[in-house]
Order: C-alpha cells, then structure tokens, then sequence
C-alpha cells in the first residue's frame, strides 16, 4: 500500500513530516510517497541513515501557506502539495493522503481533486474527543460552518460506520450534541435532526451533552461544523489548562517536585491518553477517498500516527462501507 | 442587604442550599430569606445550633422539579419557590435572587416577574470559563438556544459592564467565539455580529477560540446559547475527564499512592482553582434584578459562593451599569 504525505502541510512540516514518515516507513506495513519540493525533501531524507525502504518524493513546487485564504490559494496553486497529493489518489496511484495543513485547504483540495461519494450532501471532519478507550467520534468537526438538517442525517451515517469498521463496533451509539436530554431542547437545527434521527435505523440515543461524551456514553456525536470546532478546541484547550496548572502547582514547592519525580512515569502514562498525537488523523469523510487530516500541530509522532490512521481506514474499508450512506 | 435564595432549587436542595445559607449569613455582610416550604425548611434550620442571625424563611408552597418542562411549570406554578422569591425581588423587598434550579425555570421566572431591562432584547447567562485568575466570561451559556446578531452585540456590551464593575476592568478584551481568527471565518451569524462589534466602542478583539480562552487573552467571549452552553458543558466535562484520569493512574501503583500522599496538599490546590463551586454563581444579565444561577449540582460551599456573588454584584451597581446597554 502507498500513502501520499503532503510533506509540505503543518506548522513543523517538513522536517517533523518527514521524520514521521520515515517511523512509519520502519514500522509499517505500507510504502509513502513524500509529496512536496524535491530537493527540500531529499535534504531531510539525507539526514535518516539507514534510510528505510519504501520512501519516495513526488514533485510538487507549490505550497499553501497556513495562513492563507484557504480556497483561494487551493484553486490557484494547482502544484500546492496537497493538490499534487490529492491527484495522486483520484488516479490510483496512492491508496490515501495525509496532511496536517490547513483544514480549510485539504477540504476544498479533496472536493475540487476528488469529489464527494454519490449522493453525500457534504463531506464532514470526524475528531475525537477523550472518553473512554478510543474516544467519541465527533462530526461535522469543521467542514461546514453552515449545515442543514439532511447533512447532519448523513454525518451520523458516516460517523456509524467509521466506527463499524475501524472499532468493530456492531451498533455504534449515536447522539446528538444539544444543550439538554428532552427532544424539544436547542434550536431549530438540532429540533430537526432529532426527529430525523429518530426515523433512522441507527442506534440513535438522543441528546447528549459534554458530560455524557467524557463517561464513554456515546460513539458517534453529530452537530453542525461551526459547534463541532468550536467542541473540539475549547476541549483541547481546557485539558491543556489543566495540564498546565498541574504542572506550575508542581513546581511551587522543593518536597512537591520530589515527589512528582517520582510520578513521572504517571505523568507519562497521563499524557499519553491525553496527547493528540496519540491519535494520529482524523478522518474526512463522504469523499472519493480516504483522506487524513492531522493536527496542524503535529510532530513525527503524529504524523507516524496519521500515516497508521489511513493504513488501517483502507484496510478496513471504510470507503465501501460510506458508499451504503443513505442518500436522502 | 437582603437576598432572597431559592432554598428548593438544585439537585442537593433544601439540606445543601440551606447550609450554604447558614455559612454565608456566618461570614458575609447580608442577610437571607430562604423560601420554601416553611416546615421543610425549619427542619433543616434546626440542624445549627447556634443558628446565626440574618436568617428567615418566606413560605412558598410549590416547587420546579428539576426535570420539569421547565417554562411550563414556572407559568403553572405560581406559588413555586423561584416565582416568590422574584416577586419578592420585584417589590424591592430584597435586592438579589440566588436558586441553582433549572435554569430554564430561573431565566422563564425572571422575565414573567421581573421582565426586561429596557432596550434589552434578551438576558443572557453569563458563565465564566477556565482561563487566568479570575476566568472569561462567556454569554450567552444558554438563555437563548436561537440567536439573532443584536442579541449578541447586547451580551458583549452586558458582559463588559459586568466585567468593570465585578472584576474593576477597564476596558475588558472582547472576543467573539468562532471556528478561525480571520473576520470572514464562521456560519452567517458571526460574521455579521463580527462586522457589528467591530463598529462599537468596546474593546473588541476579534475571533476567539479555545486556546484563547485558556491562555487569558480575552474577558468577555461573545456567543449564542446554543454554542456558549455546549463549550461551557464540554470545558467542564474535559476538565473533570482529566482529573479522574489522573486520580485513577495514581492510584495503579503503590509507589504512586505514596507519592501521591505527599502531593495532597497540590491536588487540593489544583481542585480548588478548577472547582465551579469556588466560582460562585453566574449572573442572569438584562432583566431587572440581580439574579444568580448557581450550578445545578451546587453544596453548602457552591450556595455560599453564590450569596457571596449576589451581594458583590448589588454592591458593584451592576444593574446601573447595564441600565447604560446601548439599545440597538
């Protein structure tokens, strides 16, 4: 299997992409094609020795800047890297792409490169927030800042059965993110994806709220893109405070920061759970292909992590099971 | 300075409410009318011996259970706790109202018995976030589930009233909670309040996220209710996530309890600045009357902290303050 690596996306790519490419090269059972300035990327490679095998650059002499208008850069730059990357799997060349660049950028680069599936209203950013062992899938986590009720239907389909295929699980539990249990709660949007919802064959639990996501309760959480971000980075944010200010208490006083040595291994295990790039990608889903967005953040940890994420959506098949998305 | 406490709202009330009320009437300069059932409430008074002085109870002979719908119940009950007590907020007979009931009841009560201020299109809940020492105020944390731009442009001027008088700022750093930091980024609503704020004479800051929120750069975060009571419940739930897992990893080893011994002292620290109880309430902004929602989950400590918040806000002239709300 070849994944494509949009060498160039992420705030410490190339050097943090390419160290995790060549990680996963060592560890995984798949070959990754580097996608970005070649003789950029043949100088990071120079710094692996043994490099492993199944490493190769593809040319592409464009980049999107992370600040750049999104769309409008995609469009223009037609050799940006993740125009080069997404290219590749519209023809079969690779069978995935990941890319820690602009979220905005890989969106509109798999819609104008790949399409959506049949029948998908919009493709949708899976996230995971921290619950139990493999945390709760949300979407849409920021494809689509504006949604209709129809879009959201989908995205719990979409959202089963990622979690069908990659957790093997056989009824994911599905809920809707709102401000409160009863049907009549939040507002006109999250009314009518209730009832919809409701008339599915799903396993549909209802509505559920932060406190049901942390205590495993629910699978599959489905809200529009503009709450779904907003979920995700105030979540984020908020465990990194407390990290934080765990840590500054810790070293306020000589006797806390002995006996925190001797938590380190705890600490370790903590942030382990915690980190997101334990994670690796997420997923977007509902286009022609599998696609990988990682943390724009990411480090060669995660993007070893990502580059694992696509291996193991294409082994499991997760496109065949997202062409079955009802189509109303 | 009297304040009237809604002795049946919460999931802990009466035994809770009324023992908070007797820490504050203890420690605070005011004194509190606990309404209620007179002989459910004398019952739990007989518990202090001695009882301080500054205490009385007002009979109300209903009650909002907390999983009532709750518009209906406070438009049926007449005679509930929530609905003397605003009435008695109304006749000037005390200068603050204080329940952590349901919080649509307490928001539904306010505007039947004490209405608007005028100008106001809608109250907001303000509900203050992890951030630096003293927290960001976020509004509206779910008053209104369905927003319109004005509303939101009122919450900003509101929450920067709240944050001169409570908190003696200045010129508090508004921001508006959104998906990205440029002015085009969003769903319709922020981008037109954007442009809105942009034309005030507060401080605005622009678009906020997460991360901002968490790093202290930003007091007053401007939302619809939908989004602001979702980011407040999944902050909550994120931070509560990370201190159980940390309490269940110190816990898997001997050596960790150990040393964990050691760092009680730390852990309570840390619990301290993150415990919602320590906050106090949250102000119910644009109605006339102070009122203060208290967190459903609310012990003797979380109801005193309320009380203690009541009377700053009476004391800070906070509702002279938002009489100057500009009214478009």
């Amino acid at each position: 299997m070849l994944i494509a690596l949009d060498a160039m996306g992420g705030d410490r790519a190339p050097h943090e992409a390419v160290a995790g490419a060549v990680q996963a090269a060592r560890r995984l059972d798949c070959a990754i094609a580097l996608v970005g300035p070649r003789p950029l990327l043949e100088a990071e490679l120079a710094r692996y020795e043994p490099l492993p095998s199944g490493l190769q650059i593809i040319e592409a002499s464009q980049n999107v800047e992370m600040d750049e208008s999104s769309a409008r850069a995609v469009r223009k730059k037609r050799d940006a890297s993740i125009n080069v990357a997404m290219r590749l799997l519209k023809e079969g060349e690779v069978s995935a792409v990941v890319s820690a660049g602009n979220t905005g950028a890989v969106v509109t680069s798999a819609l104008l490169n790949l399409g959506r599936l049949p029948g998908i209203h919009r493709p949708a950013i899976g996230a995971l927030l921290p619950s139990s062992e493999h945390g709760a899938l949300i979407l849409d986590a920021g494809a689509n800042a504006e949604c209709k009720p129809a879009y959201l239907v989908q995205f719990a389909h979409m959202g089963s059965a990622y979690m069908r295929r990659m957790f093997g699980m056989a009824r994911p539990r599905v809920g809707l993110l709102n401000i409160g249990e009863e049907e009549n709660k939040g507002n006109e949007l999250a009314r009518e994806v209730y009832q919809k919802l409701r008339r599915t064959h799903l396993n549909f639990i209802g509505n559920v709220e932060g406190k049901d996501i942390a205590r495993g309760a629910v699978d599959v959480v489905v809200t529009d893109g503009f709450t779904g971000n907003i979920a995700v980075k105030v979540s984020e944010a908020s465990v990194m405070f407390v990290v934080d200010l765990i840590r500054d208490v810790l070293t306020t006083r000589l006797q806390y920061k002995l006996a925190a040595i001797a938590l380190r291994q705890a600490f370790y295990d903590v942030r382990q759970r915690l980190d997101y790039s334990e994670y690796g990608g997420v997923p977007l889903l509902g286009v022609k292909g599998v696609v990988i967005v990682a943390h724009g953040r990411s480090d060669a940890n995660a993007f070893k992590n990502a580059l694992r994420s696509a291996e193991e959506a294409v082994t499991a098949g997760i496109l065949e099971e997202l062409a079955e998305t009802p189509k109303k």
